[in-house]
């Protein structure tokens, strides 16, 4: 690592990671090792799940959404994904003095709309001189309770399990592509950004502790969230590129500009590892739901080849699927 | 207010009140309304204190501290003046492509070093562009757990209640000021940044319900908290100027530069307002910890003039004490 922080460090792929990971070495603490979407404080017999995001996209309005749906989606997904109910949300905004009134209300308006039924509980704003900041910058937390049915960890993955995506991947880094580089008819490209809570949690109740590990897709997209499963777990997983859904429009604009789906963040989507027994009626509940009507079985976790993912072709080969390295998008969430 | 966000909603004063009611009344619930340092949200028996803070001061290192240091104690001192155990704080990092890694290692460690036994259990990091955030921007969060038998609120404050500061108020001001202006001399002034929960925690356990509010004295300095306390409970003040706690270099600053001292933030003192039958116990304890060795009674909270501060001056005159309006010191903290 030089001795500057760079670009490439923000984008989500291994130099991200290697960033992080130089952060968490000096916060030691057993919680934030496990780098699980939130950490799990204790409160008497029930468990608290506790997560942070900053938001610092670019375009502040893109097709589907907008900063502040963005953030609080970011942030109960988080909690949705680690199977705790979200209970209470913090905002924090950071505003570039001179920004529009106007956009601020749609954006707050947009954050009340998105949280619902869940209050945003704490606040803190502050205005810096122009220049010091693009715009606005949003940093969401939540708190939410954790179940002691259902606990699942990236690090909980086994193998047999069945690997299950909700729906339809890349959809957020190809909107956010497109809109911010105005690329004609790609610029209809909606965001996948949705809450998951709602679409997860029957699948927790149902599923219980055979639901081992969830994540939703976001930076460095679906070959990220495999690649830390396989290393967490220290398994391997055979994934079948054919079963993996696209949407036409995202398959346009990765073809157009050589961009690899896989490595595109989502905002609404969850990658689930659960064992073979509860495999169908996971797949059933999340079907029944429209925000995951498209959720498919995607491949198998193995104890074959740890820490490798193998992705098998549309013409029959096999190649590593390896997690993206460097730069992506950096401001796509 | 005009149609675009000004730098003066960001100084702490009654631009900011404006700024923050308006978002206020977008996202409404009665946690938010009530405004206080940390939202209260009910788990089981229990009650969990949760807060937010984003930090921008600029130097980033200052005598004193520096922004992780400040971020730190303002997580948890918020939840702190609550009288909420801190247990868990979370981390979001915004930085500049180009920042010094040294200089984020170094900030990291004093963050570690100053959150002590509280872990922080997760962490989110972005890096953007050169030109789209000043350096880096820190935001922390953290839970904590509120006892029964103490629950201070700023609209809690009762007519004959002692109020009473922890110590000399505005050297978190003054610090920055000199630090940013390099003002010679003043420059050695050392920020007051402290984590306060071992002060207070004594304090509450004692003085239980008596402690009627407790407010930690950030942006707006002495006279907005008190200008808080008196709107949200219906109350007044009568405070006298000349027991103010002020050192001699933060006066030497105010008298050269035309400053008021009752508008400087402080980042480890509280004010307290607290039944007469355990004031003097509270000033005792206060006084047994270093951080409160200089622990002062300031005045009484009376119903003979609502909203209102009178501070008695030093040549027996009575003025209104106001809070101040505009822009203070943009990115103090």
């Amino acid at each position: 690592m030089t001795d500057k922080i760079s670009l490439s460090q923000g984008g989500g792929g291994l130099d991200s990671k290697q960033l992080v990971d130089s952060i968490v070495k000096i916060l030691e603490n057993p919680v934030l090792n496990a780098q699980d979407d939130a950490g799990i404080v204790s409160v008497g017999s029930g468990k608290i799940a506790f997560t942070t995001d900053g938001f610092v996209v670019k375009p502040i309005f893109f097709p589907g959404g907008d900063i502040g749906k963005l953030a609080i989606c970011g942030t109960i997904n988080d909690l949705a994904v680690m199977a705790a109910k979200p209970v209470a949300i913090s905002l924090s905004l950071i505003i570039e003095e001179g920004f529009s009134k106007d956009n601020l209300n749609k954006i707050i308006n947009s954050i009340k709309k998105t949280a619902g039924e869940i209050p945003i509980v704490a606040g803190d704003t502050k205005v810096v001189e122009h220049g010091a900041v693009d715009g606005i910058f949003i940093t969401t937390s939540g708190i939410g309770f954790q179940n002691d049915s259902c606990q699942p960890s990236g690090s909980n993955v086994m193998p047999g399990d069945v690997v299950i995506v909700t729906g339809s991947i890349g959809r957020h880094g190809a909107c956010v592509m497109a809109a911010r580089e105005e690329l004609g008819f790609f610029s209809q490209i909606q965001s996948d950004v949705a809450p998951l809570w709602e679409l997860l949690s029957p699948v927790f109740k149902a599923g219980g502790n055979e639901i081992h590990a969830c994540r939703d897709i976001t930076r460095g997209g679906l070959a990220t969230i495999l690649s830390e499963f396989a290393s967490s777990s220290h398994i391997g997983f055979e994934i079948s590129s054919t079963t993996i859904p696209i949407d036409p429009d995202v398959k346009g604009l990765c073809d157009a500009l050589g961009l690899d789906p896989y490595n595109l963040a989502c905002e609404g989507r969850a990658l689930m590892s659960v064992s073979k027994k509860v495999s169908d009626e996971v797949l059933a509940l999340l079907k029944s739901n429209e925000l995951g009507k498209n959720a498919t079985i995607i491949g198998l976790a193995t104890d074959s080849h740890p820490g490798m993912s193998y992705i098998k072709t549309s013409i029959g080969g096999r190649t590593i699927l390896e997690p993206p390295a460097g730069e992506l998008l950096p401001r796509i969430c």
